[in-house]
């Protein structure tokens, strides 16, 4: 009998952090939907190698990040499910992509296909921004060894 | 016999306009996922009002637009199912939003919601970046009237 006991006592604790868990999740996917106002001064720059840093806001589907990459800064060949929308504020990437190199300067962009490998280059001192949907888990989890090896 | 055979030649027709109709769906559905290179300077800016000019690049999923708003102009209250990143480059917008009024200032971000209403107005000749998703099919087709009328 106190072994019943003990065992509803169990699954009763196992129903509660359920329940919690499962309030939390929804906690957070409502925040994640609320107004974001957001100055990218508040927003740490990470450093993934010496020459490449970065930022980013992420929304519920979109994903926003500068990248700072140092002249020389490799970004190696990768591939992702998300689309990419690449905006050079200030600098040059080359990129190698669908068979070709394509060098986009500042003020120009290049919109990549989902699952589209591609490789760049830092031809000087570069201000990238980065547009994604969705956004990219593997830079929020930290999981994108690729670009935390140094070049 | 001659009738039957009309029939049967009617229906070999509207089998080839299928067809045909497929494929040039498939090649623009195709035609939709392709790398794109855009410098800037290549996409026309449109005039929407003496205080408004726009440009943008259209991906699959993202869209991205320079927005270039005059001193004093406004962008009345409106809402859409497209969610909205504002990255203000120069200038600085003031937004009447979720029961708040919020200065995004050059070097800041606004991550709107999907259909949350919100008014603009530049407090200076601003350099605004927006990106949504999905892409906005009434500024695609012009059937953005609300920033079509003079302020």
């Amino acid at each position: 009998m106190a072994k019943a006991k003990k065992k509803a006592k169990s699954a009763s604790v196992q129903l509660k952090k359920t329940v919690l868990k499962k309030r939390a999740s929804a906690k957070k996917s409502v925040a994640k939907v609320e107004l974001q106002y957001t100055p990218w001064h508040t927003v740490p720059l990470e450093d993934l190698n010496p020459l490449l840093q970065r930022q980013f806001v992420v929304g519920q589907e979109i994903m926003i990040a500068r990248v700072l990459l140092k002249k020389g800064c490799i970004v190696p060949l990768h591939s992702h499910h998300n689309e990419q929308l690449t905006y050079i504020l200030d600098g040059a990437l080359k990129f190698w992509i669908d068979g070709q190199e394509i060098v986009v300067n500042a003020g120009e962009t290049l919109c990549i296909p989902a699952n589209m490998p591609h490789k760049a280059e830092a031809l000087a001192d570069t201000i990238d921004l980065d547009v994604f949907t969705p956004p990219r888990a593997d830079w929020i989890n930290k999981t994108d060894d690729y670009l935390r090896k140094v070049k």
